[in-house]
Order: C-alpha cells, then structure tokens, then sequence
C-alpha cells in the first residue's frame, strides 16, 4: 500500500477501505505521509466525498490515533455537548455549570476558536488564573469532587484530527461534511463520553450555510456515533445572527455569568433550554422534556448553577473575584458607540459579517497559533426583530486600536442596517 | 488576495484569473505558499480542469518563473522537440544530430527520468564524461561552434514549473491536460525555442492512455504555442509496446549509435521520419514531408549524422571512444535470456508494465532525486507481430541484483505471452 495509490483512488471518486483509511491516519500521525501528500487527498475527500461506511472508518481511526479517556471511574453516564461552532456561542459556559448543578457529571474538553468561530478555551482563559491544561487525572479528579471540569483538549487527544483539521484552515477545506462529522466526533469519542448532544448550527455565521446540509451533517454524526455504541443526538440551531448580544471573549464570559444569574437573552435561553433538556434526558435522568427544562429555569432561579460556575472556576485556578465583580475585568483603550442615523426595524444581523470584523478588532484567530486580544469584540444593543430610533445605540465597538474603529462602526452600521 | 480564496475557487470548480494565477505561481515560487496549499490547488486543477485560458496564463506565468533564454544571436530559427515521454524513447538522441548535420541549429535541454518514462538527460549522461549542466553561455557557444547542444534543463528554467511537477509526483497528480500542457510548454518558451514540435505519446506506456486524451492534450498544446507566437505541431505517437529494443539508460544509447549508423528497427524509424520531416518544415528548410524524410535517410546513409553525433559527444566532454566502440560501455553483473517454452505470435507487449520492471531493476526513479544505474535494464529481442518458436530468446534482462533477476524473467515472460 502506498498513498500516492490511496490518493488516485479517491482523487478518481472510489471508495476507500478500512485498511487504506487507517494506513493515511497512521502514516500522517507519525509523519511518514507529507502535509502535501494529507492536502491532496483532504482536497479530493473535499471535492468527491465520503460514504457513510468510508467517514466512520475515519473517524474511529482519528479517535483512536492518541490518547482515548476512559471516564467508566466516575460511575454515572457522562454526555458530552458540542457546538459546531457559531458567533457569539457562549452556550457551553452557561449551560455545564447548570447541568452539574443537576447532579449530572461534566467533563468536557473544548478547542480553541478558528475563524470567524469563538473557542470556550478561548473564553474561559480570559478568566484570570484559569487553567485549561490539566493532566487527565487532575481532569477526572476535578469532575469527582465537583461534578464538573472544563478545560482544553489535551495534547494526546485524536492527535490525527488536530493535525487535519490545522491542515483543512490553511487549504480551504473546512466546510466538509465528511471532514467536519469526523472531526467531530473522533474527538467526542476520544474524550470518553457515554452520550454525545451536538448542536448543529446553520447560518451566516455556521460553517453549515443551510438548514438542508445542517440535516445532511446531523444525519452523518447521528450515525456515526450510533455505530460506535455512543447514543448521538442532534439538535439544529440558528445562526443567521450572532447568539446573545457579545462577542469576544471576556465579553461572552460576562454575558455568560450574567445569564447564570437569570438574565438570559431569549436567544440564549431558547438554545440552553433546548439543548439542557437533551443532555438532562440523554444522562436518564428525566424524559420529560418540558420537566427538564422546568428543572434548568429552577437551577438557576435558585442560584445554584451560578454557584457551580464560582466552584468551577475555583477548582481551576481561576479568580472568582472577576465572576464576582465583572467590571474587574479590564476593558481595552476604546468602547464606541455605533449610533443610528435613522429610524428602522432591523432585518437581520449577519453573523459571519459580525464575527469577522471580531476577527479583525483581534478577538479570534486568522491562521492557528495566532495570540488573540481577550478583551475586544463587539456587544449588540438591538436584536434582529428590534425598533431603532435615531440616535439609539445599535453596538459598541471594543478595541485597543484606534486605527480599526472607524472601519467597525461603519461595517457595523451597514451589516444591522442590511446594505452590502 | 489569499491563496484560500484562490483554492476555494477552483475547488468550486471556477475559472481563475491571470492575477490569481499569477500570485500563486510567485508566491509558490518564493516559497511565501506552502507545498501543501499548492499540493491542494493542483489536487483542485486536476479533479476540476482548467479551460483554455487559465491553462495560458499558468503555462506563461511558469515560464516567466525564471531565466527565459534568448537564442536570436543564433540566426536561425530554432525548432525545439519534445515528447511527453515513452519506455524505449530514444529519438532526441537520434533526431537532434540529424537535424543539426543538415544545418538546423539544435539547441535543446531535456530532463530527467521519473517513474516509467526515461530522461534523455539521464541517457547522455551515461555517456563517461558527458556533462549535461554548463551555462547558458557555452550552450549557445557550443550551438554556434557545431550547430547543436543537448544539455540539462539549467536551474533556473521555470523554476514553478520545477517545484509543481515534483510536487504532482509525490502527490498523483500526474495524468492531468492541463498540467501537463502548461508544463512542457512553459520549458519550451523558457528554452527560448522559435517553433515546437511535441511528439504526444498514447498509449499504455505514455501519459496519454488513449489516442483520443492524446488529440486533446495535443489540441490544448498547439494552442498555447500558437497564442503566444510559437508555432507548434504536434505528432501522435501510438506507445503501447516500448519504442525500440532497448529500455535502459547505457542501453538505449548504444540502441541509438546503431541508429545513427543506419540500423533502425522499423517503429523508431517511422517516428524519428515522421517527426524530422516536420522539424525541417518548421524550421523554413522544405515544405515537402517526403523529400524531408529523404533528406534525413539520406544523411544518416553518408554517415554526417552520426558523425555529428561524435562532435556533440566531444564536444560536451564525453569520450568518444564508447561512442566508437560501444563495448566498451560497461555491462551489469548478469544479462540473463529470457526463453520461450511455447511457440506463438506476440500480441501485445505492455510498455507500462516492462518499463516498471526497468524501474525495478534500478533504471528509472520512483521519486525525484533517487539515484540510477544506468547500466540495467531490458533489451527485447522479439516486438509486437512477430513469431516466436520454443526456446527462442524473447528477451534479455541486465540486472546487477541476482535476486530480482527470477521475477523480472518471469513478469517479462508473462507481459509478452499476454498473461495478466
């Protein structure tokens, strides 16, 4: 087997075998198949796809190519949340502190964010303190005083997907649904869950741009997870307008510990119910989902899943004196106003547009590695649906260059206003 | 400009401009993008074509990569030939002194061998001191002094073209029109070359499997010559039993020299007739195709053209003598028959599958850079049409590794008797 052969056959739309998708994973692992050699075939993947049997053969051997998490110790069934990505998606920080709250274990490892695409690592390292690079013991260690750990994907973790999908950013090949579905879920069965929610998104500002090819990325995930014995649920969300009103990352952990506390935009608090009452059920502890979302509403009226998020961040080295106090948090040189000249409803607010010039301002990455400016972004002051009059404030600008402002403020203006 | 939007648009299957193609041939050229971003647009080309156009400007912006040469100070139009490559093609070395002993100035560089397919340049340099690499120069000295030069392709010709053509290699990228049109026509306008002959092979030992890829590959080379003011023919060669006896780097030289001295098997005579006919055409000495191939007979027959063959060799610094007296090449440890155990006629012999066995013995590269003995490979003694009785020799294969001899006797026994 070689894999200028593994290449044609996929490069000329044939099916690839258990054995010669394990034999690229493998050899790309350990760096006998070249980034040129991996780009190749990921670009003919990308152009001429994968069946059903070729992408679980892909992404078993991709969870399989490090480390795989053994969490059978903590003694109850851990369902694991994942978000395909989208802008202003804080979801994860609000909701594993109301589900451990419930008694429900959490031991989740998130990524760091690509793209116009935020990362929960990302958000919870803008917490002074908090850290996202614990070993594996101290990982189950954390989930059994306290029910619940978030941190970073380890080193070891389907090293075969990081490496793929660093490649997948630099060649253009991201918005794959084989290559997406596989990612995914290699990780997902690397951490060792027994039950797997994801949140598929579509939109603008989703990798997914129609609901048809979000149903299409959800029946794949479905499956593939079914096959490997992990109970898969999806569960689509929209991204047409960013989620919330922050984006950037000690903006969305403020939106967040303020959604803890009960002030949850609707947005918000539509996708946390929705899905909360998904992982509540997938745990066994609850069918009814109307019941477990009556139990969410409870856990944070009563104040307790703020008070797990406080023990959360305690438990990794974080200051809980900025949960406490948000406005310790700093805030970077400039804070505009972006004013309407006019009277208006709003349309819409396209995410992919907003998440980019987050981007821009430094609050996300444009290749990996990149370092990221923790406290710029953009916080919306109206929602799609809204009535602008002239003079309000539509969003403030967050950023430590003076440079980049006028440039937001206009682009801000245009994408809530809806001209191209 | 970024090289993901440029990956992005061909991945969709859209028409890049000549600024796009422009950035990437610079920027891959300078190493500003990375081989596996090239590797994923070329994968993107290969699956998703090129339209006329884009294969211009591509074949343009390779050629321009580098050092164009400038051969006006000659005088005379010069007509370069190409072939896109063969098992058993040896007519440069038999053409090229023919035209230049009837005063057609010969200035070619050639390149080496990979997989099935020989390089002439690796041919002469099986020659004991002839050097293929000497400057720009004393190529065109040499081409002023005795009318012909046959070297190397010199470090900076079409550098891009370098880069992307190994890269194809490692990433089975090879079989496509597009890139292999605006790679051989990007050498050929840096070579400096007036007009352009291009011996298209088809066939199972060319690129081109079939005479109808061949017409297309054809059709796009003539008009990228054409377009950019180099007149261009092209001749459609049928490869599908090796060209000649001999398959092997010392091999087919003395395979050549007994050309030259008039001892042609009739399938390298018919092409070396063919396509001479037409270098003389295109080189403003006779529009007559017949009275062209006579002109060629006729100076092979009073010896100038292997005597010009002599001043080429000496000329670059080769010893004449194993020109002279062709045993004097050294031969490998064993030359082992071959023998029929039945009688029958031959239907068919794989060129494909013969010249992989050359390959095998250690005559070609499987990847850019490998070192070759030029001393193995396989002589036939019986082609395609002729009777073979039982114990008949039906070839000879040159080998220095006693090991490899029983399975190259065996795969040679089975290519010719038609077994699979």
């Amino acid at each position: 087997m070689n894999i200028q052969d593994i290449i044609s056959k996929k490069r000329d739309k044939k099916e690839l075998n258990k054995e010669e998708i394990s034999y690229f994973i493998k050899n790309y692992t350990n760096g006998t198949i070249t980034d040129y050699q991996a780009a190749a075939l990921v670009m003919a993947i990308y152009i001429n796809g994968m069946n059903k049997e070729e992408i679980k053969n892909l992404t078993l051997e991709m969870a399989y190519s490090g480390d795989v998490l053994d969490l059978s110790c903590l003694g109850k069934t851990v369902v694991d949340k994942h978000s395909t990505g989208g802008v202003g998606d804080k979801i994860t920080i609000i909701l594993a502190p109301i589900i451990a709250a419930l008694g429900i274990p959490v031991a989740k490892m998130s990524g760091r964010g690509l793209g116009i695409t935020g990362g929960t690592r990302d958000k919870l390292e803008s917490i002074p303190g908090y850290k996202t690079e614990i070993s594996d013991k101290e990982f189950i260690q954390n989930v059994k005083e306290i029910g619940i750990s978030l941190i970073g994907q380890t080193a070891n973790l389907a090293p075969a997907d990081k490496k793929i999908y660093a490649l997948r950013d630099s060649i253009a090949c991201t918005e794959s649904i084989p290559l997406i579905a596989s990612s995914i879920m290699s990780k997902k069965i690397a951490s060792g869950a027994d039950k797997i929610l994801i949140d598929v998104t579509y939109g603008s500002g989703a990798f997914m741009k129609t609901k048809k090819d979000a149903k299409r990325l959800a029946n794949i995930i479905t499956e593939i997870g079914n096959n490997v014995g992990k109970e898969t649920v999806c569960i689509l969300t929209n991204m047409n307008q960013p989620l919330g009103y922050a984006i950037g990352n000690i903006l969305e952990i403020k939106e967040a510990v303020n959604c803890l506390k009960g002030n949850m935009p609707k947005d918000v608090k539509d996708v946390v119910l929705e899905l909360g009452s998904y992982m509540i059920k997938l745990a066994g502890e609850g069918n009814n989902l109307e019941k477990n979302k009556q139990k969410i509403i409870e856990i944070i009226n009563n104040g307790k899943a703020y008070n797990k998020f406080l023990e959360l961040v305690e438990k990794q080295g974080g200051d809980i004196s900025y949960i406490k106090d948000l406005n310790k948090f700093k805030n970077p040189k400039y804070i505009v106003p972006v004013i309407s000249k006019k009277d208006f409803i709003i349309k819409s607010i396209n995410a992919e547009k907003i998440g980019k010039l987050c981007v821009y301002l430094g609050a996300g990455r444009i290749k990996k590695g990149d370092e990221i400016d923790h406290s710029v972004g953009i916080v919306l002051n109206k929602k799609v649906g809204e009535n602008v009059e002239k003079g309000e404030v539509l969003a403030y600008i967050y950023s430590n260059n003076e440079e980049k402002i006028e440039y937001c403020k206009k682009n801000v203006e245009n994408i809530i206003l809806n001209i191209e």
